[in-house]
């Protein structure tokens, strides 16, 4: 007899606001945090999540939603959910959580998704310093498809994935966490070396109990101030996986993480219909409320035998992943290459961020020639399934970094040709991104050079 | 009637110095190294080349020859080529030079390669305060398949490449280059924010008249003293292409090349058999001798139609490629994941340089668990086909980084599993790459939680 | 604003008769057949569907409802669909409907399957006379993944895809195929060169009443009696698509198909978790229930610009497909060849039928020595990616047919080896497909030099 | 130290006629034809080929040479190469011969190839019934890509294979083919149920002393009139592998052919650098000298252990393939599809012939209406590197094939669209195939609708 179906473990009702779920979300990693679900391994289970900020953003005609957002209440996730095998021990530290992704999607019934780049002064983004207006473009999908009426002439298939998937910390790595992160806040500029020419501020995003949600415990409790005040924010990627954004951890994928608190604790969210490497506009895939159908497997002792700590503790771990056999197929791409040289001529040594920043304004420049606004290609660079690589991190002074577009996204031929640059048809009426002024003070970078 | 066999422009014997070849090589980018060789537009034609040492490294059984190298000469390339069109007018200052890839590979013959680290006080390479001794690993080709008898129980298909193609720069172009890799190998210590981590040495290679070979120019000559002095060392990539080390500018790849001199001046070298993505271990491909069929396209006006600049002057551009459609097939792939979080447990700031020495430490740590030694992992990684992306740039702190490997190239399954790490059978005698002692007196990084 | 949801035009209930449901289906082609639902150009709509038998195949423990079914009923298919254009003009005769396939998947709540062969008395298949027995795998599905208690070892992602999509067939055009079809059925063994090595019976499948549904049309009215003894069997794929089985037929595929009524009349059913080329057992897909998400354009006047009749009417053409690029990716296949030389040992005069029955018995046999009974691997391949390719069909008296088959699907590695061949490890307990007795005296074939 | 370089065990002087060379091929297949060279496993050699008319096809323009060929001749094979193990012991029947393409490609020096199509009485092809005369087109070769002056706007990467390659067959299984071949020879019209729509003939080529070539046996001695009278003609693909066309065999392929004599007697031939499935016009993949880089492993007993007889003996076998890892990639298709039915309109039952022969015909109208000549697709479809699928085989009476088109080889978009067919810009002069008039009496086929 069939199995039954995948079973739904944590629903989401996207008419209710994130914390009046039945199974109230979290944006924090904290050991704390109790499970709202119960899974064994091998059962596939279903899990629901809302976009990442927790339909904020909208899909209607302005982008001021993006620039106003209170980003201290992101990422919303579903969870944890406690894993236990067939005998229900709990999965425990040490342990090698193996989560296939079975399936994933959009929730059924709210099949869009928006790409944005954040207000210099609240967000920022890859390249805020070039462009520091909140800018959004709204994105539908038909089935695999997605394109979108800010930017026209694309439509791809998505490589879709979620953002966030992790396990819990234990306190001693929150407390890692807490402490290495307020070091590069408090002291960064003075005591690390930090890369120039990223202007993305705050340098870290420390805990803070300003919007903080902690899931089933309730919000004004002694119990909820001291985990609130403790808990880790979910922008970074750390050792328990979490905000990795790899965008081929689609269908298929099979994510090995590491346990550090009985049960693992799962939490995932921040669904993705599709990003490009790097994500590089910040709120830079294209964003979605979702699902996972994911199964379960332990590991017992796998930290140690399989991953090799990399830092003073067995702690600092990260985790490894397998990648799944059905990703869209392209056969032609467009390359272009940036050198770990800054906008103003200046040398930087081995730095791969500049050189892929110098790579992505290269790209950026290149397409506004066949019609686009730097914004609407800024967005398209940031979500569609474009690939970011280090090429060369040897040859001193230049890191090589290259980003590969697939050609076939566009309805016209963007290769260079001899003659003059051709715009595509659907390009000519040009809608553009929605977008907000820029009213801050921040300094930004201007292309000496460059077109337009 | 049939076209001529792709013509033969340079030859090279493998049997004399490099300086002593028919068409004399150059080592060095200046604009007036004169062109050895004039081909047209759509012609095929033919270039071979000695591998980036000229032969100073060879198929035996020490390290030594790596660990002695004089790296003041690298590297050899073949050229420069002059290209005209139909009507014999020659490529021009802001035109685009479209080279395609027909064809490439080992030079018949001499069918072999290696991959080799510096010593931490000759060279070094990514990973050098981990890996300060010289080591090398000899590589032999069966058609599009290589293997190493010091690196047992893998072999794959090669992904063959120039790791050098440019065009000349100008005098204002070279003059760019100067003075900003000075700059940062004299002040960057103190001016610019380097990457902590990074220990490679020297910051960049300035000109030097020791090592320097010129081609036509005769070594001694007044003209030879003042292109020596001038001319830029070929180990970064730069505006004009150059040792740009993309892994993927395989058959049938197209690359676009701003022209910076009259009739562009070609020139070509480093080819690899295989490379990963970074090249992390510096003289990390599977360096060989080998030969290019190239056909030239010139885009007039191209670089002002095409590129555009990226810096203070119109020169600061960087080239285009499109990837060509045979590349070797791969469906699976194990990935590890690194965060700028540095071997000490220190935060860094979105610095994707450091998340992918991290992401390459895991995953030599690794594989080391199937029965292979670091340093045979650090070698196999810079040389196969792995694939090194950025793919999160924007959540800070932590920029992610990740290595993927293609598992098929391995002749034991590299996935982990429930149970104890499995060793390979061809590894239980465990051969080793060939290794020097290192005697200097450099810091070296020790992964304080690392197994062994 | 967002685009409605995909419209939900055709719903089904599984636990109703097909001729039960609010939209009630069809399993004949006629013209008469009055749409159900109607749908316009760009427009994103979901149909659902029954499995082609309608539920009759059950997830249980015995293969007698394969044995015993009334194959007079098959195939249950959802639609007819009209579709109009943005003025509400509808598609019209001598149009092309381009169809593409946004989505597609098993319905929600019943995601399993199975695969069987039909006995040589009932149905049969394409080696009915080397398997004469009734067969039965069921499969459960992991969101892409699919996997059998009937066929361990194996698991793999499904290119799922409608076996059946096609358009409503004019009378002209009925009236061509039921002609030519009583031709063969009456007459083909005399008439008609038959391939004596395809044992499977009846040679066509005329109009029946018997198990006739008609969807809207009332079961006894005399409409119904004209209609069913004229509608033609949906088993043969013909001019209008239909039954084509083309397993690449999956997300973003897009088929243009000729319009022979006003409106177009689409129906579309048997949707397919999986099937190998040729679908060799004949209830040989992964047969399930599922739901499409599809977008139409008219191409007006498409027929005549875009297609060629092959054979002596405007009418005699066939759909044109363009594939999806969202298919499953295998890189390693290992591949059978047959020639038109029958198991007897008798020559057949490039006989691709022929040549694709002796590659499809060698890979049996072969797989056969991995641990596997030969039902297990004649039901795999007829449902698993397997590709059946025509090699060379002109050299006499050799047709060559090659079947390929991705060996990541295998838990155990199936290529040949020097040594004996291994048993995989899940295989020692050796489950075994569901099976029935062969009670009939149709002769069978027995290879005279086959391994048991 | 490197082992040597690929040694060239047979080597060929395209200015010496086959019979001249200094190892002199051979165009039968039979036991005695004496070995030119010995090989042991594990090493890399390198075999040298002519084309398969030996060089009867120019470069030129007229397909003159195409109509008046004498086929008695073809093909002309390279070796036989016996081979042995470390021990010196040779390859023994029953055992598996392995043989894997290191590497492949043209002659150096003659790189270019042809297409062609076969007078109806002289050759023919599959289509032979439709397209009557002799045609012919040139290829040329830049690298990996080829281009012909007589089929303006295509242009597409190859993947290269050899037509042939197979062992020489025993005693027994050469009078098997002789036996099986001369039946259907000479009943074939009466006794056997031939497709009634495939005219190639004769329907089989018996042995002939006319045009025999032996390799070392010397034409004249008895020796040589008896073996000629028995050995096998080359044409179709058999037992022994031979000409299989099977166009996946390319670079990093392996071939598992069973040995039937003592030292295996490897023979190879007919070299294509690019093929269609099904090579339809016959002479039609891009015929052409080269070469064939190759390293054997043997597996003892391994015809028992690996392969199952189909048919009275042992003998009655195939060989196994593993598809190599470097063929071109392509990311868009599209597809045309063939049911059994004929130009006249007859129903076929479950011909897969038929359907194919119909799917070919359907695309080669199609493409025509995009500006080329039906011959010039006729030949296109036959080379280049499309698909040819057995997709339904059971759905009686109806066989289902399907040709799949890889887009990008065109230089316009073929794909169906809203509006008039749009002509590529190459196309307007509309050079074409070199062609003869077709002066015979056969009955020619014309589709009753087709355009034109």
């Amino acid at each position: 007899m069939a199995p039954p179906t995948p079973r739904l473990v944590v629903s989401v009702d996207l008419k209710k606001k994130p914390w009046e779920q039945a199974l109230p979300l979290h944006n924090r990693w904290h050991p704390e945090i109790p499970p709202v679900a119960h899974v064994k391994v091998s059962e596939v289970f279903r899990v629901e999540m809302v976009d990442w900020t927790g339909s904020v953003i909208k899909d209607d005609d302005s982008a001021a939603d993006v620039k106003f957002i209170d980003l201290s209440t992101v990422h919303y996730l579903s969870g944890p959910i406690r894993v236990v095998d067939k005998k229900e021990t709990p999965a425990m530290p040490g342990d090698l959580l193996a989560v296939e992704i079975c399936n994933l999607g959009p929730l059924p019934g709210d099949e869009w998704g928006y790409t944005a780049t954040f207000d210099r002064e609240n967000g920022g983004g890859f390249l805020t310093d070039h462009f520091p207006c909140a800018t959004k473009a709204i994105w539908y999908f038909e089935g695999i498809y997605a394109y979108s009426p800010h930017i026209p002439g694309v439509r791809f298939p998505g490589l879709t994935h979620p953002g966030i998937i992790g396990t819990a910390p234990s306190m001693e790595l929150l407390n890692i966490w807490n402490e290495r992160e307020r070091e590069v806040e408090e002291n960064g500029h003075k005591s690390l070396k930090l890369c120039e020419v990223l202007h993305s501020r705050p340098l870290a995003n420390l805990p803070s109990t300003k919007g903080c949600h902690l899931g089933k415990i309730k919000k004004g409790t002694a119990e909820w101030e001291k985990i609130a005040k403790e808990a880790a924010r979910t922008i970074p990627g750390r050792e328990n996986g979490g905000n990795c954004d790899i965008k081929n951890l689609s269908r298929g994928s099979k994510i090995y993480l590491p346990v550090f608190v009985e049960g693992a604790n799962l939490s995932t969210g921040d669904m993705h219909f599709s990003q490009g490497d790097g994500e590089v506009s910040f709120c830079g895939a294209i964003e979605m409320s979702g699902f996972l159908e994911l199964k379960c497997e332990i590991i017992r002792g796998g930290m140690k035998e399989y991953l090799t700590p990399m830092g003073p503790t067995p702690l600092h771990v990260n985790p490894i992943f397998e990648i799944g056999p059905v990703e869209p197929r392209f056969s032609e791409w467009l390359v272009f290459e940036g050198i770990s040289v800054d906008e103003s001529g200046r040398q930087h040594f081995l730095d791969a961020s500049v050189a892929y920043k110098r790579a992505v304004l290269n790209a950026i420049d290149y397409l506004s020639k066949f019609g686009y606004s730097k914004e609407q290609v800024y967005l398209l660079l940031s979500c569609c399934p474009c690939e970011g690589r280090i090429s060369g991190i040897v040859d001193a002074p230049n890191a090589v970094a290259t980003l590969a577009i697939p050609t076939a996204i566009f309805d016209q031929d963007i290769r260079p040709k001899a003659g003059k640059v051709p715009i595509g048809p659907r390009l000519v009426r040009k809608p553009d991104v929605l977008r907000c002024s820029y009213d801050g003070n921040l300094p930004t970078t201007k292309n000496p050079a460059a077109s337009m």
